[in-house]
């Protein structure tokens, strides 16, 4: 078995083989039901997600289409304020994939659900012939437990709240990107991919003055900050000296003619914390790995009400730029 | 937009108008967090699942990968024993679908849901360059809630134990090799896809008496009766005279050079049932609609320990068929 044929799609032999030979050790995967059974303690909240990943290139610098199905819901869970407790995978294969290929992308989501102890409980293998797919796709979804004290959402944005991300921009579209186009960046750029439920676990310590958080992933952080103006209706102010952008991303951006603020992370995420607690959560967040960098970028402005709210990036030169939602396509395929 | 474009996978301003305008309403979604919140009453178990749909054709008759997307999953939680409540999409799209193929999928999902009582609450939407997709793949992920006092599983299957099938076996497989093919068979052969939790919510009056419930999809009720079997430890003995098959299945089977007993189902299940509560399951299930042509298909024999458990089917003539589980691919992409 050195390629993943049609019949590893089957349901039949070929199929329960590949499952139990390379896919269940990965996940430690005793139990081959079609479902898993998950035992609860109370009546805490579940939050609930679900993500494909069709990242092109499959490998990129500092990580792969594995590790980024596995944190990038993770994350998805941990911003909401839960702490992720399990995941499924639903692997779609193209006919010819290497099984060398499949094996390292397996291992690669079971180091990363071991990181961040989050089990995978359930799973699901398709193959589809050879050119309709790119040699693979997979889907997380995934389950967390919200503590009853925490109550964290666009409700409780309110004037004067700082916003603060946890690390620098666009490592992660960046990375993908090089990889792409084969090109190489001094210094080099690398996904920023990490399981965030590590940080906000230690932050949510503060979680009455977290208003909210968020992933800054397609689109980047302009997108994300924008869909906060608008679902709180205030305005956000950013200012541009304050954005922790790495040296290799801003010549990356320069080069191939992007704008950071637009570019897809996996590691880090927005919080909007309120003005009187905005500098403790901040050194929780750098007392951290995945929050060394943190900053405060901005504050929320007033709330308003005869037109759509804005968010405005404080420019260099000190100027006012609107920032909108990415438009079209500036990068496709990121995740 | 008539078409996808890859910029509605790119996370900004096309993205949203997509699942805004047509994603949204289909499932009723106001909120657009990336996860949903689900409260819980007490401390019931879930059951968790996920499956990906790659079938080809999209639509064939009686139904599209819309509506088996979500009946699939459903039926997943359903033989665990649980009732099915909320569910995730995950859309991958390819460039250049028809908006109008999309919206047809998606209303046929949202109607499936409302049939089954389940409601579809956070997805995500990818979409992947011309070529590198077949028209749509869906993964739908789910949760279940199990009651405490079911407690069903291959470990209550015991010697003597009757064998049932809830209905007609291999409409499925058949009705989209038919399209695949272009054949139309004489009387017609449609899907049998159906939310099976409005039939498990019943017979479940008896659980203790029913061991374990499995849906026999890819692979057939061939290979799950031997993965029971195999699980078990037990040898299951069938009847061939006693299986349920629709004439248009027999003929098209033998066209195509194909053994019903490996064709997918999507909307039968099989049930191990005690020797004393058999009967009393069956006129339960037949009394349901999706449950009217249920028959006792055979019986559980005596554990095995020396060898592997096998399944055997008495044939019509009067002959052993030894059962296994499929070999390489009789049929690809049926699910």
């Amino acid at each position: 078995m050195d390629k993943i044929l049609l019949g590893h799609g089957s349901g039949g032999i070929l199929m329960h083989r590949l499952i139990e030979e390379i896919v269940a050790p990965m996940f430690n995967l005793t139990d081959f039901n079609d479902s898993a059974i998950i035992g609860l303690n109370s009546n805490e909240r579940l939050a609930y997600t679900t993500d494909s990943y069709v990242v092109s290139p499959l490998f990129f610098p500092g990580g792969n289409i594995g590790d980024l199905a596995i944190n990038g819901t993770i994350n998805d869970l941990a911003v909401m304020g839960a702490e992720p407790i399990c995941l499924t995978v639903g692997l779609i294969l193209e006919e010819g994939l290497p099984i060398e290929t499949l094996k390292t992308v397996l291992q690669s989501m079971s180091e990363a659900a071991r990181v961040a102890g989050v089990k995978v409980v359930a799973g699901d293998t398709k193959v589809v012939d050879k050119g309709k797919c790119d040699g693979m796709y997979i889907n997380t979804s995934g389950i967390g437990v919200i503590k009853d004290a925490i109550d964290i959402g666009v409700h409780k944005i309110e004037s004067g709240d700082k916003v603060i991300t946890s690390g620098m921009i666009g490592n992660h579209g960046i990375a993908v990107m090089s990889k792409r186009h084969g090109l190489v960046f001094e210094p080099p750029v690398e996904t920023d991919s990490a399981p965030l439920n590590l940080l906000t676990r230690e932050i949510l310590s503060y979680h009455a003055h977290i208003k909210m958080m968020r992933d800054p992933t397609r689109g980047g952080i302009a997108t994300t900050l924008k869909e906060i103006a608008l679902q709180s209706g205030h305005d956000i102010e950013i200012d541009e000296e304050r954005l922790p952008i790495p040296q290799g991303v801003v010549g990356a951006c320069e080069l191939l003619g992007l704008d950071p603020l637009y570019v897809a992370n996996e590691g880090i995420l927005v919080a909007i914390v309120s003005d009187v607690k905005a500098e403790d959560v901040l050194s929780k967040m750098r007392a951290n790995p995945l929050g060394k960098d943190a900053q405060i970028i901005g504050e929320v402005k007033g709330k308003v009400v005869e037109r759509k709210p804005k968010v405005v990036l404080n420019t260099l030169i000190g100027g006012k730029r609107i920032i909108d939602m990415l438009t079209g396509e500036q990068l496709t395929r990121i995740c």
